[in-house]
């Protein structure tokens, strides 16, 4: 039980979510829910604004009805007993609220952790314990056989591939486990011998390697536990911001190539080494490394020259799966461990999106579903309900704030949420907005460049096409140059010492990256003769998703119209994608298969792309 | 047709072997067919007195029988046209002559190569030539998994392992073979892939890793031929002349280790070089190694520590076959070529032992056979007709000369062939003895211990237990500081300033190691409870059993008495059956069946091994 404030407090019963919430009388039920870890929706900030923070209370008496509350509800929802969490105020005695789902936020806090489906704990790396009689002169088995043959007696298996190392430590292995010892096996390759029994010790590791960012779980496969989450940003990033800098880098000779491949594979190792220690885990008993990551930074960790990734027909060296051993390029576990690169779908649909796929059960859908990853290179899958198709679009860095005049990345001091409306107390449009990291404002991101446009939209400041309309008369929009921008904070308000601001040009450039991605679902959605309205679920991976207002998405056309409930933030996938494949030697059959079966659609060449990125330009209706 | 001699010349056919020869007048049959390369035996160098020449004139006149053959023959064979090669001349017109099989040196002239079984070729190294369809954007299929596609349909074979190499190498072998590569497999194995059509160029190598010599064979593996053969001296030696020295100096510690391991490497690569060059062959078409040895030879080349082969039980690290990449310990071949390491059987059976017997068929044998590989350390393989026994007996360095006065190995200057007969024109003993490399003599080999010991048994100049008797006068046996010894060849004829001797001393040191291979295989007999008479085969594989007189060899109890027509010279088999190996995956099951089928028998801890030993120590008894 949490307990919200001073003085004397109330009981809230939270039905829906069976919680018990103490609040100090007078506190909005907003405030109180959040503090007791309930997040719940207010694109507006709390203002009684955008209506995402409704709740219904069922039993108690709150404050009465505000006139925010009476405009934005609505009499029919009024009298189900909706309020706006930001204005209902706790007074007094005992409540039950319930938080419908559509006010509750459902995102991951962190980047680096993700939804994962439960699977059966059945990792490739096993442990079998074994105890043989000692030699003797009248039983002069050779180590190695003597070992195996015990092994396949207890196994019920015979095949192993075994190669010469397992030789070299047989004998020693023997004597000091006193002719106990624990065979490793990966498949069905004898990896190690070790002395005694240590088969409650497999570590494995899950890494997800992003372009911006490596993300990487050590996992107790035998417990199937994530002990450790550990991330750093890509330090190849000093070698090109994005992917085709780095693809250019990478093919232009041998050591290219092996710098970038060494980068990687150092900052792997030193997520190894944090969690390894905070962890406690011993990283000779870490055994094998499962990675996914997009195509160029599959090729590069794993030494494969990404020469043809870049240029048409942008094909990858490899689809499958492959394996090495980790030691082959240095990789710090134990000294026979694998490291697995899970398969990748196309040049620019990689093993993350296909972990993104994995990890959702998008191959189990029921109905049509869709799963976006938003990036600078987006990445789309669309079952279809007979296949899987999926797309890759080139979106570009606006999402990420280039090109944009204070565009920025979701770091401190980035304006990440915006909402705009019109301020009666004022008479003018006014704005409220949320900064990473309470700090002053420096710079606009992704995620409330979509907010801005959605609102600007919404409130008629701009039109279909973006521009910003003649007949709006309000202080916000500004002429600098000759050029109308709005401001979205102004310069006192701002760590920059001017005010910032939006142009007629930063919401083109932003609607062409969105024309990218919409286009995309688009083609999918029209290729399989399929509408938004026959879509079950829309899951929404990665980071950058995980940080966008889902309706502002759908009011700019970024995402198709659909009922919010079918959205699902779902997080960072890759990383859970990877590790539900290092516990399940199953899902990494699934991998294999989904990545075999999907039908990859190049978005350039398909005789629909002209027209429905054109159309994508623009805004869509509204209701 | 060979012309031998001058002047006028008689036509002699062969009849049993097909060959005609030509010989001048008043040569022995014996100087001509040696002439023309049909080696023809003569234990006492042709002077008439051994009767090991035989031969029939089925038509045609030779010069009349001499006393010696009168002696020699005896009435009944000289009945039947038996002469003695060595004492019939030729004297005019037309023979036809046969040469009965016992009559012929039937050996391997040089160490390097020996019998081997014709087996179909089915290397575990295969090519197959895969074309595919350029990669499109509406076909943007991987590289790898393009060329992996093709391969299983045309092989009908899906399975393949496919590690990360592959799909470093695939863009560029497509590219730069237009889009038609060569897949090289081992086993299911994906190698490398090789730009265009490179199926007709496949080549392996076999070696067998003796402790004193290693050999190599270069082997055309589309075409089944031996296209060079190459040996040198181990270079492990100067770190020990034998199993123990080199056991114990490896497993010192991991530097030690290391250097022998380097040493025998970088001869192996020497020969690999060697052959290259002279076969023409291009080092990166040779993908596999495939090598015999001792167990210990076995141990340091792969790096395995080889400690436990020096104390009880003597068990061998590991008995199966195991493989590892050439590169990693430094094999030049193709840089992704495999070495296999055939079986071993146990510490003192290695694989060079298993190849004998598998070079032979010894698992085939329709009755019971034996193999003896005889040397420092002497193998024994029993075909019992119902299993497959085996031991190893540790006749030490005698054989190699040590330990005798005048000992030496058979290289130049070595009396390797000894004839001790009763010269009735200067009324006493006289000696014929052949010297290796037509020098002077400088000392005696194992050979001609063997024949120098039957010889003087034979002439009642030794007794049962080897020492002289009292009652024989002979110059030939004089008192050296009391003690009597045998004079091979007198001061003036060798090259050591003195007289060449045997010493009952050096008799008593020779016969001690007979025992141990005379007793090792009559345990293996009465393990069977299979008298020698019941052998149908004696298989006498190796250097030095290649170079023994068979008669000898049993007159002195070395091996089983039995019919000289049983006993097969079989030369270096270890190197054919690792050759048969490379050539056929199915004689690799062979060896692996074996290995593990064979019954080892420690003759140390054998009950009748006290008892067997003493009596073997003894001269056999004289027929």
């Amino acid at each position: 039980m949490a307990v919200s404030g001073e003085g004397k407090a109330s009981r809230v019963f939270v039905k829906n979510l069976g919680r018990d919430v103490l609040c100090a009388a007078s506190k909005t039920f907003l405030d109180c829910l959040r503090e007791a870890g309930i997040s719940i929706r207010a694109d507006c900030g709390g203002i009684g604004e955008c209506g995402k923070c409704r709740i219904v209370v069922e039993k108690g008496v709150a404050s009465p009805l505000t006139d925010s509350e009476k405009r934005v509800l609505g009499s029919e929802d009024i009298s189900k007993g909706f309020r706006l969490a930001c204005q209902a105020k706790v007074v007094d005695g005992d409540y039950i609220v319930s938080v419908p789902h559509e006010s509750l936020v459902q995102r991951y806090a962190s980047a680096d952790i993700g939804f994962e489906r439960a699977v059966p704990l059945n990792p490739l790396v096993k442990k079998v314990f074994v105890s043989v009689n000692p030699a003797s002169l009248t039983d002069v088995t050779a180590d190695l056989d003597r070992i195996l043959d015990e092994l396949s007696k207890k196994t019920l298996a015979g095949d192993y591939d075994v190669d010469v190392h397992a030789a070299r430590i047989a004998p020693e292995a023997l004597r000091s486990g006193n002719w106990s010892v624990t065979v490793v096996l990966w498949r069905n390759k004898v990896l190690s011998i070790e002395p005694g029994d240590t088969t409650n010790s497999i570590y494995g590791i899950a890494v997800d390697i992003g372009t911006s960012k490596i993300v990487a779980h050590l996992v107790d496969l035998v417990k199937g536990e994530t002990i450790a989450v550990e991330s750093m940003p890509n330090p190849q990033a000093s070698y090109g911001a994005d992917i085709i800098s780095r693809i250019a880098y990478a093919s232009r000779d041998r050591e290219g190539l092996e710098k970038l491949q060494k980068l990687v594979v150092s900052a792997i190792n030193m997520l190894i080494e944090k969690m390894s220690l905070r962890a406690n885990v011993d990283r000779n008993r870490i055994y094998e490394v499962v990675v996914a990551g997009n195509t160029a930074m599959h090729h590069i960790f794993l030494g494969i020259n990404p020469r043809y990734l870049g240029t048409s027909p942008y094909v990858p060296a490899v689809r499958r799966g492959v394996y090495l051993y980790a030691k082959e390029i240095g990789v710090n576990i134990n000294e026979r461990g694998i490291v697995y690169a899970l398969p990748v779908v196309a040049g620019y649909v990689g093993s993350d999106a296909l972990a993104d796929a994995v990890a959702v059960g998008l191959r189990d859908c029921d109905a049509p579903c869709l799963l976006v990853d938003i990036g600078t290179n987006s990445e789309i899958l669309f079952n279809t309900g007979r296949e899987i198709l999926a797309c890759s679009t080139p979106a570009g860095p606006a999402f990420e704030g280039a090109t944009i005049e204070f565009g920025m990345r979701a770091v401190v001091g980035a304006i990440d949420q915006v909402f705009i409306y019109f301020d009666r107390s004022i008479g003018d449009y006014n704005v409220r907005y949320n900064v990473v990291g309470n700090a002053k404002p420096i710079g606009i991101c992704g995620s409330a460049m979509i907010d801005l446009i959605a609102n600007l939209y919404r409130n008629n400041l701009i039109d279909y096409r973006g521009r910003f309309r003649e007949d709006i008369k309000t202080k916000r929009i500004v002429v600098d140059n000759g050029k109308k921008k709005f401001v979205v904070a102004w310069s006192h308000e701002t760590g920059v010492g001017r005010s910032i601001t939006v142009s007629g040009k930063d919401i083109n450039e932003f609607l062409l990256a969105k024309a990218a991605v919409a286009s995309g679902i688009n083609i999918l959605l029209k290729h399989a003769n399929i509408s938004a309205n026959d879509l079950q679920k829309i899951f929404i991976a990665g980071s950058f998703g995980t940080h966008i207002n889902i309706e502002n998405a759908m009011a700019i056309g970024l995402l198709p119209k659909a009922d919010a409930r079918k959205f699902v933030f779902v997080g960072n996938t890759a990383i859970s994608g990877a590790k539900m494949a290092l516990k399940s030697s199953e899902i990494r059959r699934e991998f294999e298969d989904l990545a075999k079966s999907i039908r990859y659609i190049e978005l350039s060449a398909h005789p629909l792309f002209k027209q429905e990125f054109v159309q994508a330009l623009y805004l869509p209706r509204q209701r």
